[in-house]
């Protein structure tokens, strides 16, 4: 039956679907109104018809400047680097950052292949140097990889005499010392702050 | 982010898809080329279009006769009868069954509403009364209201006079007798064969 068969092979295709999965889930769709289906399947054009990288953050948004970049009452003079854009939506329901953003799009990783030229790098240093910034808050995550490409940035944006900052590190919000690991508590040792 | 917001929540319609796995989908999809997403909506509307109940067995099929009702080389005179449509591929996996189906669209629950007209036993009846059937294998899960529905359907045919019989319950093959429950170990035992 190819009509099932392709379906099942496309969902297998995403991540954490496997082919059980995506039989399951293409069953329960035959048992809903075919509505279901054409309305998931319409969101997916819209989706990849419509979303496209802001053209100063490469935040993703249906316009040329995403929401956050549009916005008179952010603060555009502190920007953010993150790897992902889905990192801006974490940083967002912390409600503690009111600047604007820079996407990454990755990090460094040159065992896959991914070196600085894949990344919005050169684009940040044009951002930066063009003025207006005040300080740049190196939000990759805090993975070798995520380091390396912070220390990066850092490089390169050197010679633009910006101000520049790095998230802390520590024991989670709620987190247990028993079970924090060893470099996380050196670090949270290590930023402690005098109280 | 409208369309993002719109796929994320078609996502998670979708049965064990959180808003997170959502999320984490709708950015996986938006990283890759947008023929992923194309690929997808195309294969969401054709099952929607094409794929509908047999109109012998309710198998699903994108033909008037499902694949297993038009070929000849089954055993038409032998008809199984399942829960769902995902039923057969599981049976049809263990290469032992060479006969037809009959797909009851669900099982009896009347907590949740469903009665015997939500499921395709009258058209089984009718099917069963034309003749040329040998015998019906009642293949409703091993639970309480599988067994239940094996046992209406049952009364149902009874006046047809043909044969039928329930799959056999026991240890899963591979199973250990230490972990499993009682109730099976009881079946196992009662539905022992001699060597």
């Amino acid at each position: 039956m190819s009509a099932i068969d392709d379906l099942v092979t496309e969902l297998s295709r995403l991540p954490t679907i496997g082919r059980k999965s995506a039989l399951r889930l293409t069953y329960h769709l035959l048992k809903q109104p075919a509505e279901q289906s054409y309305r998931l399947a319409q969101a997916l054009t819209t989706l990849a018809e419509k979303v496209k990288p802001c053209t100063r953050c490469f935040n993703l948004t249906e316009q040329p400047l995403c929401a956050i970049c549009a916005d008179p009452r952010r603060d555009h003079s502190l920007v953010c680097v993150v790897e992902e854009a889905s990192d801006i939506g974490a940083i967002e329901r912390s409600s503690e950052f009111r600047g604007a953003y820079h996407v990454l799009g990755g990090r460094l990783a040159p065992i896959d292949g991914i070196g600085p030229d894949d990344l919005t790098i050169a684009a940040l240093v044009t951002r930066v140097a063009a003025g207006g910034i005040r300080e740049v808050i190196l939000a990759t995550n805090a993975k070798l990889e995520g380091e390396a490409t912070a220390l990066y940035i850092q490089q390169q944006l050197a010679s633009t005499g910006v101000a520049m900052s790095r998230i802390a590190r520590g024991l989670p919000v709620g987190g247990d010392l028993e079970y924090a690991d060893g470099v996380t508590i050196a670090q949270s040792l290590s930023s402690r702050r005098a109280l």
